[in-house]
């Protein structure tokens, strides 16, 4: 095995544009694999570190959405083989640890969410003209190759379509474990859901999965409401045109009280207070998976104290070997369709136009086509 | 009946030192009984309340720990009658509305925490010179006589030693709650608990009973030390003494990890902070039971977002029909003694100098005796 080299998208600093540039990959070390990616997409805590949250890390390759197939694999990998298709996640499951054993949690402590861009062994396989290269928690997707840990790659059947798959990667899985695995939701309970982008929809999908009677989705943007119906949401709630608070609204839409279920997908810090305020007093459970800009946010205890729970939540709760594969075979027997999801196609020439995208009303999931015309 | 004049402790401004002052109390009216105060005890939730927070009530009458026994009773009222002992509540329990028929929540919605200084009804029973005086959430203890609503009243054996009775009726109960009805600590876990007041030293005891491991207190004042020890607690944290954060030192004390459940009951912005760090990632649970000044507070998300919980609480979850007479049936068994609580004993026109009192190193619970020596 050799150092690759080929195109990846470079992110140089804060306010650059990426550069695609011709990056060198080396072969994959003990327990690492090395994969060329079919596709990958985008999300907005890719945003986040583009912009040096929470640590500013550069130059980085970007990207923790994707799909790819197995080029090589180092020394001790034996599960997976050259040729296998992966999604790479940015949590493990050692299965053993205390926290694996508590099966109360989806946090590994042997393998955690690392945010220092590097291998678990503190280096990295990525450099660009000789310089290293960060990556973004355990991967680095927006690149024609890239180099992981094992405990990070999790193998999917190749029928599954790239999209799909890259999608399943973080932002749907994120918001569909959420109902299941943290908030446990029970049947013909009431929940609402703010911001409904990829993770939102995963939320509304994971809450009619549990039997959530009443969905409510929450967005300032009119053609979230037709995305979210195709996949469980019962009612939506544009904050701007009720003209009252979403909280408000909220407990107007379920007598009074408020929903039993709230999930912030948002990471505005005004919402995750509206999400609190929105659920019921005693009872009300809060799921805090949108991260913002901002460690340290203003937050009404008050309300809280009313007996209400709030959780943050990293992956939705989802135990990458325990959990991920029932997510993945229910896209498999479509159960949902997430083809609904994927508003754009772009190449990674493309990259920086589609950072704008990001921001347009139209634009729910963007997929960067990475492989060949007939793979992706 | 007619109306009773009394002596009652009378806050007129949120600057102004209490008076004592000849006050009118009415006869009850349907569903309410009418009280005659044996002592009454102080909790920081009544400084809070007399500076105006949350709302600015004035005159009023302070204090909603106490004990009296029934001087007369209103229209309706079959379950107690006069001569029985009681302690006031600030919450009641319906049994039949969806929150108390969830079997999940405290939070009674047909007879909730009240705010306003008022009876349900909307109107006052006591007048100080004609004026209206409004109360304190249910009651208003820092009087020779009270009137409360029959719902709000939890009948106890008169054998219970008064001051230990009025400990029952908000503080320690609260922090005894606590582990018990909102944490469902595990046998063999481990807590930590912030703030050595009532409170925190209730929590201490309900950790010890639901068979904690280690109990971990938090305070600034090394005096607390022996006091927790008494009911349970096995390790002392002086964040002042040991040159970093609480919450640095409890992980140091478990494994690098932190424990499985804190509560907070100092009502501090940073402590909230300290005690959401100081648990496991992953499965780590804070109870958040002191209120302070604020409403809103500044909080680290990032800390909550490694699927951490924190919960808000009132009365620690108890319920006051449910759980409440277990509590006071185990204060009568001796499983903890009350006594080592009370640091001081004053007469009602002592009033403040006990407020000064409060804020001494030494002061953990004091007593304002109300009735007769031989009662009180």
């Amino acid at each position: 095995m050799s150092t690759i080299t080929c195109k990846a998208a470079v992110c140089w600093g804060p306010d650059e544009p990426l550069k695609i540039e011709e990056i060198e990959v080396e072969p994959p070390r003990a327990s690492e694999i090395r994969v060329r990616m079919i596709c990958a997409s985008l999300c907005h805590s890719d945003i986040l570190c583009q912009h040096g949250f929470p640590l500013s890390l550069y130059p980085r390759i970007l990207g923790h959405e994707g799909v790819g197939v197995i080029e090589s694999v180092g020394e001790g990998v034996t599960d997976i083989k050259e040729g296998d298709t992966i999604i790479p996640v940015f949590l493990g499951e050692c299965g053993e640890c205390p926290s694996c054993m508590s099966r109360k949690t989806n946090i590994c402590f042997k393998h955690p969410l690392t945010l220092d861009g590097l291998m678990p062994d503190g280096t990295s396989r990525l450099s660009v003209g000789g310089q290293k290269l960060f990556h973004l928690m355990s991967c680095g997707t927006w690149s024609e190759y890239m180099v992981i840990n094992v405990n990070y790659a999790v193998k999917v059947d190749p029928s599954l379509p790239p999209a799909h798959a890259s999608l399943l990667s973080c932002g749907f899985s994120t918001g569909y474990g959420a109902p299941w695995k943290e908030a446990k939701v029970e049947e013909g309970s009431t929940a609402a859901v703010f911001g409904l982008g990829g993770v939102g929809i995963g939320a509304i999908a994971g809450a009619k999965m549990m039997g959530a009677s009443k969905i409510i989705g929450v967005d300032i943007n009119n053609k979230k409401k037709e995305k979210g119906e195709l996949f469980g949401m019962t009612d939506f709630v544009n904050p701007i045109e009720v003209g009252k608070s979403a909280s408000e609204a909220i407990k107007e839409m379920t007598g009074g009280l408020g929903v039993d279920y709230s999930f912030e997908c948002s990471g505005a810090e005004n919402l995750l207070n509206e999400a609190v305020a929105a659920t019921i007093p005693g009872r009300g459970m809060t799921i805090a998976i949108g991260t913002g800009v901002k460690k340290v946010v203003s937050f009404n205890m008050f309300e809280l104290f009313a007996n209400r729970t709030l959780r943050g939540t990293i992956f939705g709760g989802l135990r990458v070997c325990s959990d991920l594969p029932t997510v993945i075979q229910k896209c498999l027997n479509k159960e949902f369709e997430l083809d609904a999801l994927v508003t754009h196609k772009i190449r990674l020439e493309e990259i920086n136009e589609a950072l704008v995208l990001m921001k347009q009303p139209d634009c729910l999931k963007i997929v960067i086509q990475i492989g060949t015309d007939q793979e992706a």
